[in-house]
């Protein structure tokens, strides 16, 4: 296998854009990373492109890259589709990594693209409840359904509405796991508003951010209740967006650039049925990441993980082993994990902060990653940065994320 | 790149299976294949999983491919989703056979499945009608309809199905694509009406066929016409199905089989805008598969081609070069491409007889194929069978396929 690098990155604002299209939004991405990687469109040996929810949200299926790479003069090569749910891209950038690093092809472009938005919101949650095993929920809404009509007189019973409640169950599942440490380990809901203020702090500083305000932690913590502990400022919104990389050879690159940055390690894992005391799947393929990498967590600068509510930082901490079991609480509390700190983490503002259009993640995780190791992130930058990683998590089957990403990358 | 070995297929029959899941249907094809191959399912090191439509269809995105495996115990892997339309589970079986190609991984899973029948078939037009630009179409129709009622009366105006029309569209353009070789080159409707009497034959000898009868060209003539000169017979059947292939290195090969069939060409392209004169993807990606085998059409002793209509087999043969431009209907008329012909052309029943589930097709392809190069195909095995190539095309945008996968294989 060969060593791999980025080349350039590119991505849009994340937000709401109700009047922009999945075209339109991956064209800006594109041609981003191709000005930053120095490349013409047509050198381009291939393209993956990850997307969660098209098919439901715009009823784009079966061939989502084609439908936006085509429109902007990229054609002729291999485009392969992926999706992953929330990893969608993180598996478009494996996928690219394979074709450089198996010397198939020498220039590969990553695309992530979302669109959740639409004006009919109850796609937009039809779209998110299909992240997990929607025949298995069918069967639980309806069990709760029938349970519900036999406690309460049929015309005053609550409308049970399948999609907002798969959407808000993968909420109260990180609610559960954020009480289970609190009771474990002494966290605290102040401990999970940290995150939340830290990450909205970081993403202020972030231009491709959708939401740029500061909050104090006493702000973050009165916002509205989800599902106690969760607030409404430590839940990652939904968004529209799109981000790219361009991956190329060694040889490829040193005409490109005098500041590569290598792909060291690309792993790629499901989930599983766990046994008492097993390794989680955020554990075990953050383990292979680092095997693969020949790197530990004490050699990290700065991590890019995936943040889909506060709680899960503070765990993700300790299932990266940027601290010990149990010590996720006491890490945000010192402020390590800040910018300046001894291991900033989500400097790009997270998905709490920058934002969450799904299928975008992954890739767009890597960008931040990318402009902290080249000294481009602006005010955000982690000086003297040289080692990063980025972990990305998607949908839910059987109790463990479906799928699960981790990327190192180096100087 | 590694050689890399087919060890095991397995399929469903497909048709209508209203009362079956996806899990289901890749359940049996999985496992077959393990069986086939004598692998236990914990020995596989990742798997890649086709499908193209559950999301319009069963509300199932994202996580498709973990919420069919994980059911059945395949779990902690990498397990990667991919999509490109009707050619879903052609461009799984390349990244299993990348995986496996780079030296990654020793022994993969490449399936596809797919359920296209639903009780309300408006979601089954939908489905099918998402393998083209969506919003594109969504223009022409509202042009359509707006000429529409330009030239009627309002109350007397057929009403405009966006959905069943863009299915229609596929058949219009293999009806025009007919007509013009008809002009062209001489081609008759007979010639199509072989084609499709020739597979519903083979077919025929197919237990894993979804229909199994025999037709007289008079009868496929007379069958209900789609568009001139196209008939229903001459049309693939929309079907319930999946089918599983299991790849591995050539080392672990020799643990495992004493007749291994190698996968010596695996290529991937999409459409382009045609310039006068310039190839067809067909054409583009058929030419980069051989120059990767090493051969060429001469040495070809069995194909499965992508016969969405009978007229794509009659094009498919030239595209392929199994014969000269313009020569087409002629092969066909020769007996040619018949079983005990030169060139066999659609052993299986092709998409005609078999059933076209369209993420299952790609690698019910390489089965067919697999069983004719071992000499396990039963009734309608090919003599001496060596050399067999699988061409699948997915999708239609801006004029050609949107992807377009053609694999070599030989024992």
């Amino acid at each position: 296998m060969r060593r791999v690098v980025v080349a350039g990155v590119g991505m849009t604002r994340f937000g709401k854009y109700l009047d922009r299209s999945m075209k339109d939004l991956g064209r800006e991405a594109v041609d981003e990373a191709l000005k930053a990687a120095g490349v013409e469109k047509t050198a381009l040996d291939a393209a993956i492109v990850g997307n969660a929810m098209a098919g439901l949200v715009t009823g784009q299926e079966c061939v989502r890259g084609q439908v936006v790479l085509r429109e902007m003069g990229i054609q002729d090569i291999p485009i392969i589709n992926t999706e992953n749910a929330c990893a969608s891209s993180s598996t478009a950038f494996h996928l690219a990594w394979l074709y450089v690093a198996s010397g198939m092809y020498d220039l590969v472009l990553a695309l992530g693209v979302e669109k959740l938005y639409h004006e009919d919101k109850r796609r937009s949650f039809a779209a998110i409840g299909s992240a997990v095993d929607v025949e298995q929920m069918q069967q639980i809404l309806a069990g709760m359904k029938s349970a519900e009509q036999k406690a309460k007189p049929a015309d005053g019973a609550p409308k049970s509405e399948g999609a907002g409640q798969s959407r808000s169950m993968f909420m109260d599942f990180y609610a559960a796991a954020a009480r289970r440490h609190m009771e474990k380990y002494g966290t605290t809901q102040l401990h999970y508003a940290k995150v939340a203020m830290k990450n909205h702090n970081n993403g202020s500083l972030n231009p491709h951010a959708q939401y740029r305000e500061r909050y104090t932690v006493e702000e973050i913590i009165a916002s509205p209740e989800v599902t106690f502990p969760l607030t409404r400022l430590m839940c990652s919104p939904i968004g529209d967006g799109a981000a790219a990389a361009i991956l190329c050879s060694e040889e490829k690159a040193r005409e490109l650039t005098t500041k590569p940055v290598f792909v060291v390690a690309s792993a790629l894992g499901s989930g599983k049925d766990l046994q008492p005391g097993e390794p989680s799947v955020e554990e075990r393929v953050a383990h292979r990441a680092y095997e693969q990498a020949g790197l530990g967590p004490r050699d990290l600068n700065v991590v890019e993980l995936h943040d889909a509510s506060a709680p899960a930082e503070v765990i993700g901490y300790e299932e990266l082993g940027l601290c010990g079991e149990g010590e996720g609480g006491r890490l945000i509390e010192e402020g390590a994990t800040e910018i300046g700190g001894r291991i900033p983490v989500n400097t790009s503002g997270g998905l709490l902060s920058k934002g969450h259009p799904v299928g975008a993640t992954g890739v767009a995780q890597i960008c931040e990653v990318f402009w902290q190791l080249r000294g481009e992130a602006g005010d955000r930058q982690v000086e003297g940065a040289r080692v990063g990683l980025t972990q990305n998590g998607g949908g839910m089957v059987r109790g463990e994320a479906a799928a699960m990403a981790v990327h190192v990358l180096t100087t």
